[in-house]
């Protein structure tokens, strides 16, 4: 906390916009939950102008930050609280009302059209949509300023200090590897490219109690979380004291459901382990998208993929789905962990998940830069497919439409995807020099991997930013060697 | 809609604080529904600090307010907003912040208190809470000012210009006839005190089943409107495209929740059928607390109870609970009106509901007015409650701390409950005069009833004042004689 009547006003004046991001989180929640279907119209006119009254509040701290900005000596806290408000209010300043209300409403009728568009694998229908996007997320960038390639000032919005050097520096060996490693899993054949178990239908009700029993082995508390249904799986957290994800049931493949729910509850957890002391300021939030993304990640694929934690849930899972007595704990684990190259991201495993990242990450920045028209994309979509996976999709559904995030405006986004799986290694390895995590996660003290988490990581909410976090904890950034060796000894020892 | 330069303003002003009720009505109805119960403290300070916001926007209304009122020639669409507008910003300039924070606290701390001394039937535990209470309702009443009695001053809060003598006016008559015909029902024995209906449980999956067809029955929308559980069932509009209500499920007595639905529906049916062109205006919610409760009680009573309803909802009843099928259509009819002065408010029927009224009433015009103490309450409870309904409640649990308006500072609320029930009265009778409801009831062609309430009630949303509506359709005022006859016609014809 601070002691500085500077810093002290600014948290003060803080605290409604605290209230208008919890507000903002739970039109959201609900907007994906329980909202009638026919409420949309009104749902997006409040959400716009509870985020015009939130601008307005930002602004207004204009004078104070300056203030700030003279004093010295700062601890901790202050410094980070000062770093984030900044960024707030850099954006708001730079970005003139007209371009950020253009963006929203392109966004908004974008996101209808991608949706009908993918439907009928028709990219001319979405292609108007997606230049007048990528027109103006480029007008936001030179707005917002940057070093180097225009793209980097997209990258901060999501990843604070990133740059495509650091993206580059990242993905190169990791593409090299995890190919290296691919094709040997492929031609061995340790890991299934197809599961029976795969095609199996389930109650949901009855998945819906697997997943519930999944929480307890995550010791998701009680009183503060909770889990609902909506299509795309999503964690919000509305305060310490209030974080809800999402599942989907889809009545087969049920490792679909379970590893949503894993992931999901991976990001809650994070945001239930801020300290309280944070609430109602600016910091009670993840250090970034890729550091969030560390997390789920970490619980999805590192905890929940590993041996162990099949071993854990096995009973579980053969108690609620009778169709899974007629596999072995070995073929449950491999079914979870089976390996092929597929046209769609979501559906992708740990291995090639990164190559179709990659391929998002090289087609925004080219068309973020200018080297690629719009027009350029489904092809060159294909030709990297076939580059990085393997694979040509067949058609436009599959290849160029398939995510929502073009038409949203989130350029800029699709790495911390990857980054997350790299500090997810980062994490793996660094916790495995202070406990056996096999030997816990087989025990089911998943308390003591958290409290571990909290301490390194959660407590501190946005008080550092991602590259500082890693250099506390780690002494290194955006490190890919700990996930190759991860991968390297999951699926080739 | 308005082409006055200041007027339109003004609508354009409102926009947030409309975006701003709306979050305030989703804050509540997540509270009450799905919010994790370990948030509430985050979640009373983010509503508290909502409120702040949309206090400052009503305030920054008032220069505008002040050159509005010179203008002549206004249409009922810019009266009615003017009105509205003014109502609040009225409220706002006379009733100091450290008043309003005072009254917030109090009643957030006095309701848990009150929940507590309920269960423990202690009234010396609530009673500081109370004594607080009422002293700062009094200082709210003396800073909005009043003519005649101070309690005058709270009235007006729920029912616009509503005073002691139009409630005394209507209660007066209305105690003298409702206690004739109770006689004369319970001498006569024609409908029953106890019903062994009461008694029988009912699976709640089969219960719900039965509400959602009821709401068909009803016609309910299906894509702006909802209904979830709560403890206590309460109607919410987000929009006039996402109403919400909620039913509760106890497993027996199943009229409880099948009224529930049918009360809260009739709230429903009232937002649901605003005039859309009030959408984001000051406009889109009821006349007033007692027109809102005119259309709850007009569809659970007046429709809901009436032997015509009783048969087109018998199939869905007897096809869901299986007990029911040894119950014919008439005997039913006779559970669903079953009359028994009974100590609890919220248990009781039709004809001895208002006598709790009137007994509340006058309590808190005493308590109010300074003419007694809050350490006189219990005793003055249970002896207006041996005067009205002829019971002496066995403690305070059943007696003066039965109710939640008090701890949430809700005095001048309760006559609203029996002014719907007059008001409910004037809609039957004069609904009556352009359509057999009997005939279209059994039909089940609700469509025409509802058509008649949206053009003569529900369309103009706020636009004109209770008494204005009243008068513009009944040509006068809260008279209690139609809800008389009523009453007299189904209980003792």
């Amino acid at each position: 906390m601070s002691k500085n009547p500077v810093l002290t006003e600014i948290v003060e004046r803080y605290k409604p916009i605290w209230a208008l991001d919890h507000v903002a989180s739970l039109l959201e929640w609900d907007m994906e939950t329980y909202m009638p279907t026919g409420a949309s119209k009104p749902r997006g006119f409040a959400q716009a102008q509870i985020a015009l009254i939130k601008q307005q509040r930002v602004l207004e701290l204009a004078g104070l930050v300056s203030k700030a900005e003279k004093l010295g000596d700062l601890n901790d806290f202050e410094k980070g609280m000062l770093r984030v408000v900044k960024r707030e209010l850099n954006y708001y300043m730079k970005v003139p009302p007209k371009l950020l209300e253009d963006l929203r409403r392109t966004s908004t009728e974008a996101t209808v059209v991608w949706r009908e568009a993918r439907r009928k694998s028709d990219f001319p229908m979405f292609k108007g949509y997606l230049e007048k996007t990528v027109d103006l997320k480029k007008q936001e960038a030179e707005k917002l300023g940057y070093k180097g390639h225009p793209y980097n000032a997209l990258l901060d919005l999501f990843e604070e200090e990133l740059t495509t050097n650091d993206v580059d520096r990242v993905f190169s060996p990791l593409v090299l590897n995890l190919k290296r490693i691919l094709n040997k899993v492929l031609s061995e054949g340790k890991f299934p490219n197809k599961h029976p178990l795969e095609s199996l239908t389930y109650d949901e009700a009855a998945m819906r109690r697997v997943n519930v029993e999944v929480l307890k082995l995550l010791g998701m508390p009680e009183s503060t979380f909770r889990m609902d249904v909506s299509t795309h799986p999503f964690t919000t957290s509305m305060s310490i004291e209030d974080v809800r994800i999402t599942t989907r049931y889809e009545g087969k493949d049920f490792k679909e459901s379970l590893y949503s729910t894993i992931h999901e509850s991976g990001h809650a957890i994070y945001e239930l382990q801020v300290d309280t002391s944070l609430e109602y300021t600016p910091l009670p939030k993840a250090s970034s998208t890729a550091v969030h993304e560390s997390q789920s990640r970490f619980w999805e694929n590192f905890i929940g993929r590993s041996r162990e934690f099949t071993e854990l849930a096995y009973p579980t899972l053969k108690a609620n789905l009778p169709f899974v007595s007629g596999y072995s704990e070995d073929e449950v684990y491999r079914y979870f962990n089976s390996v092929k190259p597929s046209p769609i991201r979501v559906d992708a495993d740990e291995l090639t998940y990164n190559f179709h990242i990659v391929v998002r990450y090289e087609l925004e920045k080219k068309l973020i830069g200018g080297e690629i028209e719009v027009s350029d994309a489904p092809a060159l979509w294909n030709d990297l497919m076939q580059k990085y996976v393997g694979i040509r999709p067949e058609d436009d559904a599959h290849g160029v439409l398939q995510d929502v995030h073009w038409s949203g405006g989130g350029f800029g986004y699709f790495p911390t995807y990857s980054l997350g799986n790299v500090i997810a290694g980062m994490v793996f390895h660094r916790i495995k020099k202070d406990m056996d995590t096999k030997d816990i996660v087989r025990r089911g003290e998943m308390g003591r991997i958290k409290a571990w988490l909290k301490e390194k990581i959660h407590s501190y909410g946005a008080t550092y930013s991602p590259k500082e976090l890693q250099k506390r904890l780690f002494g290194e950034e955006y490190n890919p060697q700990w996930l190759v060796n991860y991968l390297e000894e999951k699926y080739t020892a």
